[in-house]
């Protein structure tokens, strides 16, 4: 590794350079101090194994890197008194951000039991790693942060995220050369073409080479400085390069660097906002080459350490059993000089903290980096402007989402202004009936336009790129920054973010734990296209399962809702969009369905959750029915109507009841989930030991592991999505997975005590209309006529 | 859109040109039909309303370039005699790859029923899209692919992997613009760090700029060329751009552009294989520009349609319903003059076929693309030389996975020279203790290697970078075209993967009912670091979701195994290691782990997927027990025998059963999974009405919904993960979710009737253990040395 030349007249005084030089070696000095030291902070007296943490936990490589951007960012917000946040995508070097929180005091004042003093040192050293203590990683725990360490990937689009309407903040994004090989960071970078300059603050993403990740090279780090020059061109950049390993020539090019990159934001930023110029602008990124572990033990055990991927965690592994390594540790320590960084009783000195900004201008204390302490009320308008009539149940027909679009365009208008709310999906915002919101906001774009564009706009809310990942990480960083928005997908790929969920449900679990996080708007998925209208795409596109996959993590979290019509989906938007806090899954069609409630009633279905549809059932309200029919989902609750209908025709005296579920946690015990049902509602909704035969919307099983506690379990029998798919039409899939009327007809008769004889013509009947299903399909490739035609009241 | 000038004289005669043009107008004609028409194939007669399919499905837009690029495929293919496979990234291009395959033969010798002739068109056209026939997409059904259409991202690393140790092979790869803005083929590109020149075949991709998406332009299409080649010349490419629309001139700068290519690449192989160059080259790609829908309708109700976004799917939507569609749609489909191109009885031309090349080396017929055609057994060793000596249970450790390691460096080194076994992951190999591979093959790197570096190879065959996508694309790629690998991957992150998984599992299940389709060698995952042993990483590194998963899907295609220790982990991998057509999925430590069974008995064991371990219990044999201690999982194993332990010396009257789990599917009934226990063995397992308590290494319902039907489940009792995770100790993981060995002699004591009083003093010791636990880890950091220090025959 050679030393960037410093090409011109370095801008640091001698004292400046001192200053931001202390700062980073008091930094580093905290870094290792986290990863290794019980006791004895300051080195007071020599050091003794017991001194040293019984485990040894942490990641030194990346961290003397962090501690040099974030002394580096120090400096230019100080001297420029701009607001800022940073996003460390090295997640791993929790030691490095919570040191340089606790240097400029936001850690203190966010945990006033770790005091800025020896006695906090020790309790920071102590509690690092340790169990009951913090996490090793950059976590919901750290002050300053919008960003989960350890799943790597989010950075860039997390920065982007935070950028969009905050048109006065920088967003750094320190971005490790390890995670740059993941698929999300890799598409992240084309953020820059959707990120308008007259709205959106700035993201400056720092490349951090550091050459290794675990146990290899990093594919960036090993390209010709030419290549990957072109690589981050070719993404829109204009970079520039801080390369070395000697530290005051570092600290004068890394300095050099910040500057010329404010100053190009600045300009960037004038230009568009002054002079209205549209050319999408290349915004600076700086590409950064230290050495992993840099300042480290250069070698132990006569292997190379400090440069290589022996630092990526602990150097020193045996520091309690060996004298040698013992001794190798004090020196490392002390060769940051921490009685020229620290005080007598262990405060930084005023050298150290001169780089260090005031109040919230300190990347810890940035009110941006704990959103909701910014987030404002969502103006959600009045359901009735867009509720559907319905005079009578299952007349009528609409596509839920199209009329949800007109909610969307609503408050999208009404957000003109404040600027925030944000609608993001991966290019199917259209495809999924919402574009009336287009209306009131077109799609973000920053590249070329042409004529024949649909609703491009430079100063679009719409967020359209054909990655789910980015898609997700953008409205991440949106909402952790204190405003709402919803992501729109298909439900099949919606999986594509499955462990990216996983993190943000993890995030937001934490920090109910953490009274100074304030609440922020809920992540809200509206999942459509679904599984059972998948007639163009077959199935490929056809998997339910995103349901399981979030009701696996932390109930406090996680909410599901499948509204069965469009006045529920209304009535259910109007809940998430107002929410706090949880991850929110709506699944409902795009097709057309037919409307069961009208307004008021959608509102007293949706606040229970679930109830007894009694204008669908044949029950006498003064015995217990027969049998129950239960539905869930939209697809489903119109084959368990029809499946009604059918019974009420050809079997008038059995009672049966209809009951539709909205809210799925409702099926859980109480003690299992905030929403679920105490076992005497459950009892009378469902009964204890009637008959169950239950339509779902997706995976059969996931309904038995909801409701196994239940004392009707054994009678429960759930009908849904077999993993059987292919391009056909809607009513053949339902067929194909044993879903639709007859067959729920005929499981009715199956499975009601003494039906089985009286019934057995009506069941011959549903088993041949299945046969003529089949045949008619081959021959004209479309549904049976009395399917297509049928409407509830028929 | 201006034509790419063809700046030296072309190569191609005039015949040569027509021949193409027939060609590629011939497929274009075969996708429209395909498209619209269910009868009157040939327009014999003028095209009538019911000539028209009732439900118009497909997708157009991408439909001419895909043509475009297999007829000049063809060309090189045949000039050459190259073999050659193409991955068709725009997997929405069906009709496409359908018609070209059609034109070759390939079609009819894979389907006779559908013939090249106007009988054969006719069924090709019915069966497109129409239920009962074939998906809209490239799919299992298609000859010649080895790549699903729907979901996008995976096609480039689906070509890399079909092109690993295939050193004859070209595999072309189509990616389309909307595809390319997705996270895991973003990523992809780089995989030319990794590809062999010697050992390797040869990746050609294609990016195919038709400039839309479903309703937006394409991020790649709006960049200016010049921003567009340093990107790709960052990914590390040679670009050679094609654009145009006057097909004339695009067939002559195209057939160019192939040449280039081709000529580059048999440089590079011959630089690499002759004169032993080492240096990394640069591949070419070839940039193709051409409208979107081109040659369809320029315009329909007055808006544009041929290159714009409304040519994406099907351009004429009311062909029956309105007379003027329908003239459109006869003067599209006879604008290709199909007299010309298909004789009286519907048989091609010579002239359309000049440029298709025979037998294998047609792209729908390469037996590269039906992997199981050319798979070989795997050399797995005697398991005798790795298994681990067991003289009594519970008394020596091993890590499991480092064990595993030996086993794998014996098939790594005896697939030397025949190259078809590779190891993938993120970076994690020696992380995950698999490194003795390294004794057999080092880690492919074709960028700069440093003497620091650990084990890289340029000719290696276990592969390492930092994207789950990738590592999973290119071991799919691998699999598919008929060779062997290992995916190892830490637990929380194969999640990343979710959806690629679902695709191919879907693809398994779909090639099951195609006899022509050959098995391919499963998709083995080792999930490792997982989630009771993140003692470095916390809370992010926690998730054990994704067996939840992959049980969702096909039964006939999906396995899950938890090995308890070494020798289990030895046989379970012989066993997947050797199988065909599945996915399966094994989850084990690599942490120090108690040996419980000798090899042997481990076979036993894992043959039977489930057993009663009777050296652990304490019932007679003559007599039920009083209670079944049921275990999966290497974790709650420990635990198990641990509390077990307990139980016999505090309670020895209580009559213990201890049964452990290893294959997970064991559990579910035999209808619902081939691995599935009738009802009598399950309940001589666990009881009809004995409790149960069950520690299970994940989320603790999904025992529930696999047992739910027994009729011993109302008294299973299942401890798990309760998604209650931070970086501590492994026993205070335990403890926190309530899995621990203390927690579990309690539910004992809760469930066995009559226990409670009786064994009062017991569960109050246990209760004390537990505070002891939480004072003591307070205090000093780590685990109760009664845990540490904890052996079976205490």
């Amino acid at each position: 590794m050679h030393d960037t030349p410093v090409t011109a007249a370095a801008d640091l005084s001698d004292d400046e350079l001192r200053a931001l030089d202390a700062h980073w070696r008091a930094a580093n000095y905290l870094s290792v101090g986290q990863i290794y030291l019980m006791s004895n902070p300051l080195l007071a007296e020599p050091l003794r194994p017991e001194h040293v943490k019984p485990r040894l936990l942490g990641h030194w490589g990346t961290s003397p890197g962090l501690n040099l951007v974030h002394t580096h960012l120090n400096r230019v917000v100080k001297a420029r008194g701009r607001k800022a946040l940073c996003v460390w995508g090295p997640g791993h070097g929790g030691p490095a951000v919570l040191a340089n929180s606790w240097l400029e005091g936001s850690y203190s004042e966010t945990y006033p039991d770790v005091g800025r003093d020896a006695e906090g040192m020790a309790r920071l050293f102590r509690q690092f790693s340790f169990p009951g203590g913090v996490p090793s990683h950059v976590a919901p725990e750290t002050p300053g942060s919008i960003h989960e360490g350890g799943e790597l990937g989010y950075s860039l689009s997390h920065a982007y995220g935070a950028a969009l309407d905050n048109p006065d903040l920088l967003v750094a994004c320190v971005i490790g050369d390890g995670e740059a090989e993941t698929g999300p960071l890799a598409a992240s970078w084309h953020g820059n073409k959707f990120l308008d300059p007259v709205h959106d603050g700035a993201v400056l993403p720092i490349l951090h080479l550091n050459g290794y990740k675990i146990a290899n090279p990093s594919v960036l780090a090993r390209l010709p400085e030419q290549e990957l020059d072109e690589l981050l061109r070719g993404y829109g950049h204009e970079p520039i390069h801080v390369t070395g390993e000697i530290p005051a020539t570092v600290h004068l090019t890394m300095a050099r660097a910040m500057d010329t990159a404010l100053d190009r934001i600045t300009l960037i930023q004038r230009t568009a906002r002054e002079e209205n110029v549209t050319e999408r602008p290349r915004w600076p990124v700086i590409v950064l080459r230290t050495p992993k572990g840099w300042t480290g033990p250069a070698e132990v055990d006569g292997l190379p350490v400090e440069g290589t991927w022996r630092s990526h965690q602990v150097p020193l592994t045996a520091v309690r059993e060996n004298p040698r390594q013992l001794r190798l540790l004090e020196r490392w320590l002390r060769s940051y000089s921490p009685q020229e960084l620290f005080d007598e009783r262990g405060r930084p000195t005023a050298e150290v903290l001169a780089c260090v900004p005031d109040g919230d201008l300190r990347l810890g204390s940035t009110p941006h980096a704990n959103g909701g302490l910014l987030l404002c009320d969502l103006p959600v308008p009045a359901l009735e402007r867009h509720a559907v009539p319905v005079d009578k149940p299952g007349m009528t027909l609409h596509e839920p989402t199209r009329v949800l679009g007109g909610l969307l365009e609503e408050v999208m208008e009404a957000t003109t202004d404040r600027r925030d709310f944000r609608l993001v999906g991966p290019d199917e915002t259209a495809s999924n009936r919402l574009q009336a919101v287009y209306g009131a906001s077109g799609k973000a774009w920053q590249a070329e336009i042409l004529d024949v564009d649909d609703h491009l706009d430079r100063h679009g809310r719409v967020m359209e790129i054909l990655s789910e990942h980015t898609c997700q990480g953008w409205l991440e960083g949106y909402l952790l920054t204190g405003r709402h928005g919803l992501f729109s997908c298909y439900e099949a790929f919606v999986h594509i973010v499955d462990s990216m969920v996983n993190q943000h449900i993890k995030w937001l679990r934490t920090t109910r734990a953490l009274p100074w996080r304030r609440p922020i708007a809920s992540l809200n998925y509206l999942l459509t296209s679904h599984v059972w209208r998948q007639d163009h795409n077959g199935f490929s596109h056809q998997d339910p399962g995103f349901v399981d996959h979030v009701l696996n993590k932390s109930p406090e979290v996680v909410r599901v809702y499948l509204p069965p019509d469009t006045n529920t989906l209304l009535s259910v938007a109007d809940h998430v969009l107002r929410s706090r806090d949880y991850v929110n899954v709506v699944v409902a069609g795009k097709q057309p369905c037919f409307d069961w409630l009208g307004l008021e009633a959608a509102r007293a279905h949706c606040a229970r959750g679930a109830g007894i549809w009694e204008w669908a059932g044949t029950e006498d309200g003064a015995h217990e029915p027969d049998v129950v029919l239960a539905c869930a989902g939209d697809v489903p609750t119109q084959e368990v109507l029809a499946a009604a209908s059918l019974l009420r025709r050809h079997l008038p005296q059995l009672a049966v009841r209809v009951v539709n579920v909205v809210d799925l946690a409702r099926l859980l015990p109480g003690e299992e989930h905030p929403h679920g049902m105490p076992d005497p509602e459950y009892d009378a909704l469902f009964t204890r030991d009637k008959p169950v035969v239950f339509a779902y919307h997706g995976y059969p099983w996931l309904i038995h592991r909801l409701a196994y506690r239940r004392a009707g379990h054994p009678h429960l029998h759930v009908r849904g999505y077999k993993e059987i798919g292919t391009t056909t039409t809607p009513f053949d899939m339902v067929v194909r997975n044993d879903l639709d009327r007859y067959r729920l007809v005929m499981d009715v008769i199956d499975r009601v005590p003494g039906l089985a004889v009286r019934a057995a013509p009506v069941r011959q009947l549903m088993e041949d209309t299945r046969l003529r299903h089949h045949a008619w399909i081959r021959e004209h490739g479309t549904d049976l006529p009395e399917v297509t035609d049928w409407t509830w009241t028929d």
